[in-house]
């Protein structure tokens, strides 16, 4: 079978070939029991900017959070997120993967961003709106961290804590591991031809979307 | 008079004198024309954990913000937030007050944000949603920036973004200025006085809720 990619023209292929170079299996972000749907997808869209490819969302008290095509510019559309039960359930995978787990804490014995090492696997955790991180999950962190902050108000919105840390997590893997993107070959492969038809759809939905309104602009003439 | 700190726990006061150390007017935002007030509350509330006193707000085509509690977490209580009726009368203050103007676009002829100095008085220059920064604001920049990305989304969230500039802004200006919060004595001590009055008002009103709680839980018993 032909690569969907023959369907492309040439400028789009080099985009998602560009982005596929920039995306990572090494670094992911895990919400654990979000309860706004905005902050979920805020979320998302500034994962899938900075090139992380898989995110975990435990499911907390809430229920599963809507898409918002507005919030995260469909970013999800472009990503891998993976849904667990129970937050004992996600760590103990991520852990069995070889990532090292970073719990954002505002309590004691958390160490400023700035400070954390991103030359391994890193799973950075943050917590409920309300709650923050679960006691479990500090349990089986290996480092808590906070951003540090100089004012009155006691913590940042979830959404701009993950774009700072993800943010300060790609400088330290540039330094640290001299590149952030770093799919193998085979996962690089994979990814291209996903998006590829994912890219190819959504010519056809923008022509179709074209044709429309060509059409209707020809019977008001 | 006697300073208001005298009705002060020692604690709070030192609190007090902590943030007004951080504080800095040298560093400054505006936000132009913003049509979201979660988003101006997010970006206040951003404002206000990494020490900038100043924020400046330029009314578009929207209604002023509401404010809002819960995202704003009581944030420009202790900012001082200017209105302005438009973009050019913002600048031109700003301008004469000595600041860079740097506007943030996804354009053409935009730098990275890490290449940016803030050796000197800079303002950030956030855009509407869904326009961006204005074409005015973007001829009286003395430069356009935008934050690396790397995946399909277009762009960040305002609030992220600001979030991530600001972050930025702060770890470059302790290199490149030795320091962040740089208050004179003068505006130091007002900003003290106001702040512990701010203080002692919050703290009347937690004693309040408190008697009232404790009144109610008397009567059931």
């Amino acid at each position: 079978m032909p690569s969907k990619s023959a369907f492309l023209v040439p400028e789009r292929r080099a985009r998602v070939d560009a982005v596929v170079a920039g995306r990572t299996r090494t670094l992911t972000v895990v919400m654990e029991a979000f309860c706004d749907p905005q902050n979920v997808n805020a979320v998302l869209r500034t994962c899938e900017a900075f090139g992380v490819q898989e995110i975990h969302a435990v499911e907390g008290p809430m229920k599963p959070w809507d898409r918002n095509k507005k919030i995260s510019q469909n970013a999800d559309k472009w990503l891998d997120v993976r849904r667990w039960r129970s937050t004992g359930e996600c760590l103990a995978h991520l852990k069995a993967e070889g990532f090292a787990i970073y719990a954002t804490h505002l309590g004691e014995g958390s160490r400023p961003l700035g400070s954390l090492s991103f030359a391994g696997k890193v799973a950075l955790v943050f917590g409920n709106e309300k709650r923050g991180v679960s006691d479990e999950a500090l349990a089986l962190a290996e480092a808590r961290y906070a951003i540090p902050m100089r004012g009155f108000v006691q913590s940042l919105n979830v959404s701009v804590a993950a774009a700072i840390s993800l943010a300060t997590a790609v400088e330290r893997r540039e330094a640290e591991r001299g590149g952030h993107g770093d799919l193998t070959e085979r996962e690089a492969a994979e990814l291209r031809e996903r998006f590829y038809v994912l890219a190819v759809k959504q010519r056809a939905k923008i022509a179709k979307a074209e044709r429309v309104a060509e059409r209707r602009g020809g019977r008001r003439r």
